[in-house]
C-alpha cells in the first residue's frame, strides 16, 4: 500500500480537515451576501498577520500574480532595485524589467544580502525596492526592518514578497515601513494554493500607473474591496477554504502560532546539526535561518531520489529538492501552516531511517528534537 | 429554514458531487508525477471543446485572466478591433488599450453585430479581431464563423471569448478560424470559479509581445505544459475538481451536452413566450439566442428584487439580474454545466408561483416545458 | 447526462450539505472527550422533539433495532396487544412474540385504526400496547392520544413507533402518556440511515426484562450515557451527522419545523386532488393524513416502472412505490427532513410532465401549489 | 495549535482520504440498484477475508451486534463454551446465557488459553464453542486452528470472533473449520466503525433457532442478500465507506496487507524490547503476539493520563490505555487498517519523547524501528 501523502514542503502544505471540508463546498454566487462576508472577513483577519492598518485585496492567482500587481500597480517610477539571493528575490527583476528600469542587486543563492550595496544602488536614484523577505529556496531570512531603514532614506517605495512568511513569522509592515506586501495562500496561512492578498498602505499609490494589467489593476481590486466584492468572479472555493484557514489561526492566535513555527524550524536545525548534517545558508550579522523552511546540504552517500524518492514511496512524506543550480545539491523541509510535532518527528525519524539505510554517515539525533520541542 | 441554495446563473454553476468530493481534497504537490496527470488530462480533454488540435493551457485566473493573456501575449499589432455588444464584448476593449491602439466596434447590449461594421474596422487597418461567441450580458449568440471568414480576408488575428459556449454549445476553432479561444472554468465546463484556459494556434506566436505581463505570459505556460507542469503555482483543488468535471463532460459526450443545453434553453424560451414574457436580445439574420442563457425582460408589476429575493430565499433559487444600465429591466437563467430538466422546472415553477402572487400578468406555461423536454 | 438524484421517498431522506460534510470526517475515539459531547448532544436535542423530559439513548442500528430494543427490554409482561394498520404496525407483532403473547389488532393496510378494538384487546389482559404514529407504508397519522388514553385506563405500557413522526410532526410523549417512543435518523431528522434514538420513561422501568438481547439492552445504554457513552462502539460517522441534523433543527426552531412539514404535505395532497388523483388512505374521525408522506392511489394508463423509472431517469427524482401487496398500486411522496418549497414544486411539475406525455388523464396543478405554498 | 489527531488505537482506525470523501456522500435508496451493487461488492470482496467460500451478511451495528446474531441466530443448543482470556472472550459468555447453558473456561487476562481446558469442556457435552481469535484487550493471537480441531473433534459448532484479525492477519474459516465468524468495520478493514459483517458456513444452519432476536436474524438477512438487499434499512453511508476499504484492500493484495501489518507490529514489540519496555502477553507454545494491537506494561515513573494525555494534546496521536482492572497498567498501540511506516515512527518516537522527558528509564530504540521495517 502506497502511504497517504505527507507534505513536508514550502508550500502548497497540507491541509487541515476543516479547510478541506471548507474547500469542498458547493457553490455561492460571488456576488451574494455570503460571499461578501467571506472576503470581507479574509480581508481584516489578515492585516494583524501583515502587521498592517492598511488595505488588504486578494487576487485569484498565485503568488507571483501577487507580486506582479504588486510591482506593476505602482510602478510610475524610473527605476527599480530589484534585490536578490535566491530563486523568488529574482522573480522579481524578471517581473520589473517589464515595466521600468531595473537595477538587479544580486547574491548567490544562500548568500546573506549585504546592506551596502542595497544603499549603493538607491543612492543611483531608484525609486522602488523589491526583496523577498524569507527566501524559500535558501532557507534564509532577510533584514526587512534593514532594508525598509535604508529605502526610506531615499524615499523609495518597499515592496516585499512576503508569501512565505506572513503568517507563520513576525512581519511588521507598518512598523518597519513596507508598503507594499504580499502574501501566498498555500504557505504559512495553511489555505490551498491560487489566491494571493496584497497590503497596501497610503504612499503606495503616489506610484499608481493606469496602465497596469488589467487582471492585476490593484487599484479595481481596492475599489471593488468596498462593497467587499472582487472586480473578476474570485475563484471561491479558496475563498471559502482561506477563511477557515484565518479562523483557525486566529484561534491559534499569532504570537502562539509564530512561536510554534520558529520551535518546529528550530528542531529541524538542531536536529541537523547534531546528525551531522550542514545547513545550507550562510549568514551574516544581519540575516537569520528561516523559521518556516530549512535548506539543508545533501550529505554523502545517497542522492536526491534516492532520499525524497524513497520517503515519498515508503513513509508517504514528500521534501523539496534544490531549485535549479541547487538540485540535489540540498534538500529543504517546510514547517508551514499547520504542523505539529508529529509531523517533524515522523520526517525527522523518517530521514534518519533512509540515510542510515544507504549508508550514510549521520548518527540519528531524534533526542535533539525532544529536547527542542520538549 | 432557508432552502440550500441553486444556482441557475451564468456562472458560477451549481457542482456535481463529485466535483465538489474533487474539491474536497487534501493537497498534493504542484509538482508531483499526480499533479502532472491531472493537468495533462486537462489539456488533452479541453482540446474537442474548443474543437482545435492546437495546445491548450491553462491559468490560475479568472476568465478576465485568460482573456488579458490572450490581447497581451499576441500584441505585437498597431491596432485591435474590439468588437462589442455587451459587457463582456466591451470589457475586452478595455484590456487592449493597454497592449496596443483600440478601433472599438460597439452595438447597443442586446443589439445584434452588424458585420458591415467589422469589416469596415479591420479595412482601417486592425491586425486582431477580438469578440464574444456568447455574451452573458444579453443572452445572444454572436456569430462567430461569419467574424472570422471576415477576419481572414484580412489576415488578422482572432482573439475569441468562448467563455460561456466552449462546453455547452458548439465551437470549431480550428473550422471557424480562431486562433485564440479562452473558456472559463466555472460556465458550461461545470467546474469551480477560478481557472481559465486558453487555446493557441500556430498563427498566434507571429505576434507574440515579450512584454507581456509576466503572470499572463503564454509563452511561459506552454513551454512549461511541455512537462505538463505551469510556471507558476497552480490553484491545484481547481485542476482536481476541472479533471473530474471534464471526466463528466466526456461520459455525457460533447453532441449529447450540447444539445442537452441547447434544449433546455430552448424550454426556457418557449415558457417565457408562452407565459406573455418578452426575451431581451434583438437577432439579426446571423445572431441567435444563447443555449446556455436567457435574458427576458422584466415584467410590469415586479421589481428585480422581489422577484430573485423571493426565489433566493423560498426556493433557494439564485437567478440572475441585469448588469449596469439593464438592472432591473431584465433577468437572467442559466442552465450551463449540469444542469437537469428538473433544475429547469423547479426554476419556472418557482418563478411562475412569486409572479402570480405578485399580480404579475402572466399565464402559467409549464405545458411548453414539458413539451419541449418531453 | 443521468441527473443527480433527488431522493423524495419517506426515508432515507436527501441530506443537507452539512450533514455531508459532519458525515465526512476523519474517525474520533468513541471513548473521547469530543465523542462524549457529540452525544450529550444529541440525547438533549432529541428530547424536545419526543416531547419528554425522560432519558433518550441511541442505538447504533436501524428504527427496527430501536422497535425490538423497546419492546424487548421492556417485555416482563405476559401479553402484548400490537395495533397495526400498515407494514410497520405489523413489524410490532413480528418481533413481539419472540418476548411474550401477542394480540394483534390488525386493519386493512390504508383503514384508520377502530379504538374500540383497541379497548376490546386491551380488556383481554394485555399489559403492552404498541403502534405506529405515522404509518409510512400507507400515509396515514394514527391518532396516538386516543390510543394512549385507552391504555392508561388498563395500566399498559405504551410503545410508539415515532420514527417517522419525531422532529416532523408533532409528538408529545410526556403530555399524551407514551411511555418508550422510537425515532430514525433517516427520515424528519434530516439525518443519514444508521441510528435510532429510544425515549424512555420512568414507568418502563418496572416491566425491564434482564434476558433482553445483549446489544439491544436499553439498560446498558441508559447506565453508559450517564457518562455519555454508549455500551458498544458506536458508529461515530452517523453520530456526527446526527448532531449536525439537531443544530439545523434547533435553528429552524420545531414549531416552523413542523408547520412547514405540514403545509409541504397539504400542498402535496392539495395538487393531487386538484389533478384529478385519488389519497390511498381511508379516514375516520380519529385518524388523519400523515404530515410527513402522501400516499397517492396509481391512476389508469401508467404502469409502476413508467412513472417512477422516467422520473429518477429524466429527472434524477426518486420517490416510493406501494410496498408488498400495494405493489403498483400507489406511489408515495416524502416531505421528511430539510425538503423546501424547491424540491415539491420540482416533484410535482416532474409528475404532472411524465403523466401527461403517457396520456394519463390529469389535469396540471401546480396553481394549487402555488396557493398553498405562496 | 491542537493537533489533528491521529488514531493509534486498536479501533476505530484512522480513515483514508478515499473512505472520508466515499462516507461524506448524497444519499441513495437503499433499495436502488446502486446500493444493491455497493452491498454485493462488499459481500464478496470480505469473502477471502474470511478464508470462506461461504455467506457473508452485514448487520448494521458494532461487532457486538454480529456476536450476538451469531451466537443467537444458531443457539438450539444445550450448552455452550465460552473460551475467554481477556475482555471480548468474556463478552461472549455474557451474550451466550441468555440463549442456552454457558460453560464459561476462562483465563485470566493476558495468559494463553490451556487447550486441555477447551477440551475438558467440550468433553462434557457442549454444542457450540466460542473465542476470539485476536484479543484487543491483551494483545495476544489465540490458536484458532487447533481451537478448532478440538471442537471438530465432539461436533460442536465453532463461533469466532474475528472483529480485530480478518482483513490484517490470515483467517481461514473453511480450512479451520471455524463454522460462523464475525468481523467489525472498524478495525483491520480500515473502515468507519457500524459495521458488523457474519460469515456462515452450511453447518451452522442446523443449529438455527427462529426465536432469535428479529434485528439479528441471520436468516433473514441471508434471505434479502439473495436480491443484495437488507432487512431493514441499512445505514448507507457506512457501506459506501466500506466499498471503498475493501477496494483499497483489494488494490494492496490480501498477502502484502497481512505482511504489513505482521512487520509494523513486529517493529513495535522490537522497539518496545531495545527501549527497556515489557510486552503484556503470556504466550505458551500455541499462542503468539496479535499482529494488529501491541499491549505493553506501562512503566514506571509515568503515568496513563502523563504519557496518552501528552500524546494526544502535544503530538495528535490517541493510543489505548487498559480496559477495566488493566487500566493504567498497561497501555495499547494499534496497528490496524491502513497504517504506514510513518505513522508508526511518529508513534514510537512522540512515545519516547514522553517518557524520556518524564525521566523514565527508557532507551530511546528508533534504530530498531528502523531496521525492521527497512
Amino acid at each position: 500500500m502506497k502511504p497517504e501523502n505527507l507534505l513536508m514542503i514550502p508550500g502548497p502544505v497540507q491541509l487541515h480537515e476543516r479547510i478541506i471540508k471548507a474547500l469542498g463546498s458547493q457553490m455561492i454566487s460571488h456576488r451574494s451576501k455570503d460571499f461578501e462576508e467571506v472576503y470581507e472577513y479574509c480581508r481584516e483577519a489578515l492585516k494583524p498577520l501583515f502587521g498592517t492598518k492598511g488595505d488588504v485585496v486578494i487576487i485569484s492567482g498565485s503568488g507571483t500574480a501577487g507580486m506582479e500587481a504588486a510591482v506593476a500597480s505602482f510602478s510610475k517610477v524610473r527605476k527599480i532595485t530589484c534585490v536578490s539571493n535566491g530563486k523568488f528575490g529574482e522573480r522579481f527583476a524578471e517581473i520589473a524589467w517589464r515595466y521600468a528600469e531595473v537595477d538587479h542587486v544580486k547574491f548567490e543563492w544562500g548568500d546573506s544580502i549585504d546592506l551596502d550595496k542595497v544603499r549603493e544602488s538607491l543612492e543611483n536614484g531608484s525609486e522602488m525596492v523589491t526583496f523577498v523577505h524569507n527566501e524559500t529556496s535558501t532557507g534564509i531570512l532577510n533584514p526587512a526592518r534593514e532594508i525598509c531603514k535604508i529605502a526610506k532614506e531615499y524615499d523609495a517605495l518597499v515592496v516585499m514578497d512576503g508569501i512565505t512568511s506572513v503568517g507563520g513569522d513576525e512581519v511588521r509592515m507598518d512598523e518597519w515601513g513596507v508598503d507594499v506586501c504580499i502574501v501566498g495562500s498555500q504557505k504559512c496561512l495553511g489555505a490551498p494554493p491560487g489566491l494571493a492578498a496584497v497590503a497596501i498602505n497610503e504612499k503606495a499609490w503616489e506610484f499608481y500607473n493606469e496602465r497596469v494589467p488589467y487582471y492585476l489593476d490593484l487599484k479595481a481590486y481596492v475599489k471593488k474591496a468596498e462593497k467587499n466584492q472582487t472586480p473578476y468572479t474570485p475563484a471561491v472555493p479558496l475563498f471559502l477554504a482561506l477563511k477557515e484557514a484565518l479562523k483557525i489561526i486566529e484561534e491559534e492566535g499569532l504570537e502562539n502560532r509564530i512561536e510554534r513555527h520558529r520551535r518546529l524550524a528550530k528542531a529541524v536545525r538542531e536536529w541537523a546539526i547534531e546528525a551531522g548534517l550542514e545547513l545550507f545558508p550562510r549568514l551574516n550579522e544581519y540575516s537569520s535561518y528561516s523559521n518556516t523552511v530549512t535548506a539543508i546540504k545533501m550529505p554523502k552517500g545517497i542522492t536526491d531520489s534516492e532520499l525524497r524518492g524513497t520517503l515519498r514511496n515508503e513513509f508517504g512524506i514528500t521534501i523539496s529538492g534544490g531549485q535549479e543550480h541547487l538540485k540535489g545539491k540540498i534538500f529543504r523541509i517546510g514547517n508551514m501552516g499547520n504542523v505539529s510535532k508529529r509531523e517533524i518527528v515522523a520526517t525527522l525519524a523518517a530521514i534518519e531511517s533512509v540515510m542510515l539505510r544507504k549508508g550514510v554517515e549521520i548518527k540519528p539525533a531524534l533526542n535533539k528534537v525532544y529536547e527542542v520541542l520538549g
